[in-house]
């Protein structure tokens, strides 16, 4: 088997919206039973950066409770202030995760690569921590800052044991590709399930997916099956698939297909100053999704 | 004296990166001796965002201690989550500030103006204080995500006595304009002295603005000469001036011209991912400002 599957986790709220542990709790092990080798908390889809540090602290510490395997985690740390990319990033590597997704500080725009690298080199030296393993997250539609190839490199080059991988969200094929001819030594990621096959029989690292919340066992089977002409035909249907939900704002509407599947109304919730997704769409949803999951 | 001048402070950082709350309060008070109206702390020249809540509450708290009176004060306390937004407009307004000044929450981007009215209406539900008033910070070059015209409106009609202020931070003294003939109820503060006279001679707000911590004395001669002829002489050196300081990286040009005038070298420290001034560059800006202010 090569290459892996991440979905980046919805994060469920109740009515006064906070996160629900039960059911996320229930989610992480769903995506964990139907085809994910592993869960991203708090990346984009997640609404990660709308949740205070003690909010992110305390659910991660309510998954390993409910007992989800820390080491099949990855949670994204990533902040405007550094102190708060460092109390996340601790307490994730304090409870055994398998790495942190750790995006730029993106308030201010036009810093230079120098102050990035700056940046990380103080996260990494504060943190200070063996088992600390980092992934880049490289979202500029979303950030608007992201990681130069040479900012990438020069961090692999100066923290070798701690920059393990990156996930490249631009959702452009060349640059991920780019991404793994140019560094070998890092695990890389596609933001997006529409060019796995590809990318699996390429080598690559594998998908770490906002719309793998929903389509992990489609993902599953192109992964499984990659080295036979069936993956093709799958591939085909999993990027029309991708291409169907992601006409929608990715946690609005992946969030309305939850609480459909769950019959829990709640799912919908979405955190200010995200919106809801207008269930009147569903049908039309449907229609594009129908016979390919 | 019609129009009010406020500096958007620089935040003095100590050589471990954690904020020096003497030297903040000495500077703060040459600001508010030397032309300011009030101050703004924790804006975008402040560094806000790269602080934690934490800090930012700490760092306010210590101003109060030392003597700086609260009303003239006005603090930044937008943030992504909301959860932190609501911790420091309470706390701000507990103090008894002037306003806290507030942008959007700013990582998702393509929000819509409903998903930014419920973060408004939620984080004023929340705080739940008649005390509050807010001012809400347009700034787009850093922020991405603004304020619609529309959706001004519309949190100013459902919170008449909260919303009071808007900072236009786009430079564009057009759209200041506009705000100011469509908002007649709400403080419009250009984020730029560089059309200070003609917006105090149109019935302006006034400005806050990132160099004034360096152009007070100069932006309050023109506020208090604004009805004589002279003015025009201040403000054509005012002008100069704020162009001539805006061809570098705000805060940290600022921060070196501060370690300079208080012979404190600390002054230049930056905390990241901002990078500190290069101080070779000091004649040339000393060039351009010669004779100005």
């Amino acid at each position: 088997m090569k290459g892996r599957i991440f979905a980046a986790s919805l994060t469920p709220l109740n009515r006064e919206h906070a996160i629900d542990d039960t059911r996320f709790a229930d989610h992480v092990r769903w995506l964990l039973q139907n085809g994910c080798d592993g869960v991203v908390l708090f990346g984009t889809t997640g609404e990660g950066n709308s949740f205070s540090v003690d909010e992110r602290r305390a659910a991660l510490d309510a998954l390993i409770d409910a007992g989800i395997d820390a080491g099949k985690l990855v949670v994204g740390t990533g902040c405007c202030a550094l102190p708060d990319t460092v109390a996340l990033s601790r307490h994730a590597v304090e409870h055994g995760v398998e790495a942190v997704l750790v995006l730029p500080p993106f308030y201010y725009k036009n810093v230079t690569d120098d102050g990035l690298f700056d940046t990380f080199a103080a996260l990494i030296d504060t943190v200070a921590d063996p088992q600390l393993r980092m992934w880049l997250y490289h979202i500029p539609p979303m950030a608007v800052v992201g990681f130069s190839a040479d900012l990438v490199a020069r961090l692999a080059d100066s923290y070798p044991q701690t920059i393990t991988g990156i996930k490249d969200s631009t959702g452009d094929q060349a640059h991920t590709q780019m991404l793994k001819a140019r560094f070998p030594e890092l695990s890389v990621f596609a933001g997006t399930e529409g060019f796995l096959l590809d990318f699996l029989r390429q080598g690559g690292a594998g998908c770490i997916s906002a719309t793998a919340n929903i389509t992990a066992p489609l993902c599953a089977r192109v992964r499984d099956t990659q080295d036979s002409d069936e993956a093709e035909t799958l591939q085909e249907r999993l990027g029309k698939a991708r291409l169907a939900l992601q006409k929608y704002p990715a946690t609005a509407v992946l969030k309305a297909c939850l609480a459909r599947r769950t019959a829990h109304a709640d799912w919908a919730i979405v955190r200010e100053p995200l919106s809801a997704f207008d269930a009147a769409l569903l049908p039309e949803l449907d229609k594009a999704l129908e016979g390919l999951l």
